[in-house]
């Protein structure tokens, strides 16, 4: 199977996907573009080898199914050699510094790096200090860039373009990287993005250009194309003057009523695992306007496309 | 690699593999005599491309060395993508639910999930919640399906059919999903099946169609043409009443000595890992009878044979 | 692709790889021919199928990155199916002992089994136990073949023939497995070795056919062509009348000025990972001299090598 770009080509520049803040608008339509076919290739279900020469490096520091299955199978799909260093029962126990980790798979002949880790900023290290390439996977409170092309393909396909379309980021934006890379996106693509929620959650984003703070969740909606709800996770909340799960749920969770009454028309993201019942409640999580698993099936398509830009095979 | 069907094929009408009640003694045998072929085309050690267009996820929320190597070699052998949920380090400690964790593989494009859980009863809410299909790589004290369908091919490869003969379990029968599956799977195909125990080990089976309950080791082995030998967990067994380890070996364990006594042709298995010295001596699990070493052996061929007939490739 | 060899066969006498001290001269030379060999063939990056028959197994009861990325890489290019049997999480868990363990996998269809245990003289149970051929990859105190080979193919590149060559290994020399097989490997080879540190260290060596004890880092450094400090792990030399951290940096760590000035031309070689500013500096790891990273990139080829011979495939 050879994966041929019909799409106008537009240089790809980068050697690493740190955050999607380094991405023109023309380059992330590049992204989501390839991301289009690699994802009907994949149905195809013939096994590729456009990274057939490649050795990708899995290294979650922190848990996860979605993403780094996601990431195994795209790089599986593409012919790579996959090796997941299961950074919970390696050396990392011997208090080896990530930059010591990373060098020595250099040196093994890994030539990828899909990197999560806990520490805002870990990729861009693990990019200074080595010659691999580095997919940031997700960072500390940072960045997840590629779940940002997945939100931003999976909304491009449900509205069309995002020029002038408005999108409501509802939860704890400042404490997540999701968000903080939706931001980055969406705005570049030309939508408007409004963040609402508790007061300790959308402080300082009034100052950010195109974004706006909404004050209520009716402000929020009111007009939205499309809603994101994020994860509540409390136990990152404490001590921030954090309302109580169910005084969020009163103010800020959604539930079929609300949508149908504050956003009829609204398409609905959450970057998954959901709460129900707390930020969005089951039937709105399964409901006929929400795209949750069409970001799911376009993760893997997406991080295809990264991964063969990054390594020039696309 | 082509595995052709020489057998008259019976028509293979099940998507999941929960359990062995679900199958008919000609659906079994079909089972056992696809694991035959599939053992003598894996000698070959050619690579298989029967599921090449298949992606197997291996979900095993209990720890397992032998059954999860089995499967992971199986769908390997015939060519599937295998991805390895590494359940313990991955998003279930986010406190996400099973059901959400089997929808986003879904999403992600696995097809078939072999799923090993402490919860009785989670291949049915799996193979109902989503369009995987599933195959039970065993549940809390329900089932343990594949062993069953190993300890079949095993017996019928050493005493011929199994109609009349005459198979004895022993151990703690009542929490043992080995048994269980084993109970059906051999009363279906025509065998005596013989439950033996403590009181507490036992209670109940006097009720059920084709089995008798014996109170004593001699009367279990009486006439009997195989023995089955559970692992003791006296973890499990706390506080119903069960004797100590020393009264159970006393009573229950299996030696040299009182095999040649009480049933000198019968044939020995057991499910593994043995506590040798408690419920069978070194001697006999390492002895002539002894079949453990083919129960392994038959592992990957039947997982062979269920992967290929669940995925309709067979 | 096909790895043939040209250097003079030498008839491979070995099923296992215990320990170096089984090797001749000629044997350890066939290792490091043959390893060059693989170097530049994966440097083509096609894959191979010299081990297409076979099934390795990894072992690791111990935690470990780099060791265990070089065997699944070298595994995979040489085209074997790999499984990682992900100690911590099986059924090691249940208290099974190793043995019945590896008889386990080998019924399952492994062939090959790389075992890293804490007991030293796990591998020669392995080797006796089971029909696997066994490959050491680091067992307690005792033995590191492949870092040894490694070690030997680092210097050989860097000093041309070893015969005569002076080497001197600092550091906990009495509990490292890595020193005890390069002592082996090294004098094998010709070269002299000296072994440096505090007396609890270096206790029992000046018996030793070939090895020197040297009092001071002076001593030690005095002509040698190549110097290796170990990792200093003082958890577990705690009780043995060992120096404190401060003092063993200032009698026995490895600065640039110390190395400028007592052995300006020798190179150096850690088995890592390092504890930078204790046994050494990082300016010192990571300057002219250093091969620390030859050492890494030799792995990969040095285990093809090795997985090649102990399976007759070379």
């Amino acid at each position: 199977m050879t994966f041929t770009i019909d799409a106008p080509a537009v240089a790809w520049a980068h050697r690493h996907l740190l955050d999607v803040d380094a991405l023109s608008a023309s380059e992330l339509a590049r992204v989501l573009d390839l991301a289009v076919e690699m994802r009907a290739a994949r149905r195809d279900r013939s096994r590729g080898d456009a990274l057939g020469s490649e050795t990708v490096g899995l290294a979650f520091y922190e848990a996860s199914t979605r993403t780094r299955v996601s990431f195994e199978l795209a790089a599986r799909a593409l012919g790579a050699t996959v090796i997941d260093l299961s950074v919970a029962s390696s050396s990392a126990a011997k208090g080896e510094s990530l930059l010591d980790t990373l060098r020595t798979l250099e040196r093994t002949g890994v030539t990828t790096l899909v990197l999560r880790h806990a520490a805002s900023g870990a990729p861009y290290l693990a990019a200074r200090g080595t010659h691999l390439r580095i997919v940031n996977a997700g960072d500390g409170l940072h960045a997840h860039p590629t779940q940002a092309l997945v939100d931003a393909l999976t909304l491009r396909e449900a509205l069309g373009a995002l020029d002038g379309r408005v999108v409501a980021i509802v939860g704890d934006v400042a404490h997540s990287r999701v968000a903080r890379s939706n931001l980055h996106a969406l705005t570049r693509l030309g939508a408007v993005v409004r963040v609402a929620g508790p007061p300790a959650f959308v402080a300082g984003f009034g100052t950010w250009p195109g974004i706006e703070v909404a004050d209520t969740l009716e402000d929020a909606l009111r007009g939205a194309d499309a809603l994101m709800t994020l994860r509540i996770q409390l136990e990152r909340a404490a001590g921030r003057g954090v309302p109580s799960v169910r005084e969020y749920v009163t103010r800020w969770g959604l539930d079929a009523e609300r949508l149908a009454r504050l956003a009829p028309e609204a398409v609905l993201l959450h970057p998954g695992p959901t709460n129900e019942g707390v930020e969005v409640s089951a039937e709105v999580a399964a409901g006929r306007r929400s795209l949750i698993g069409q970001q799911i099936e376009n993760g893997v398509a997406v991080r295809m496309a990264v991964l063969s830009l990054v390594c020039g095979a696309a």
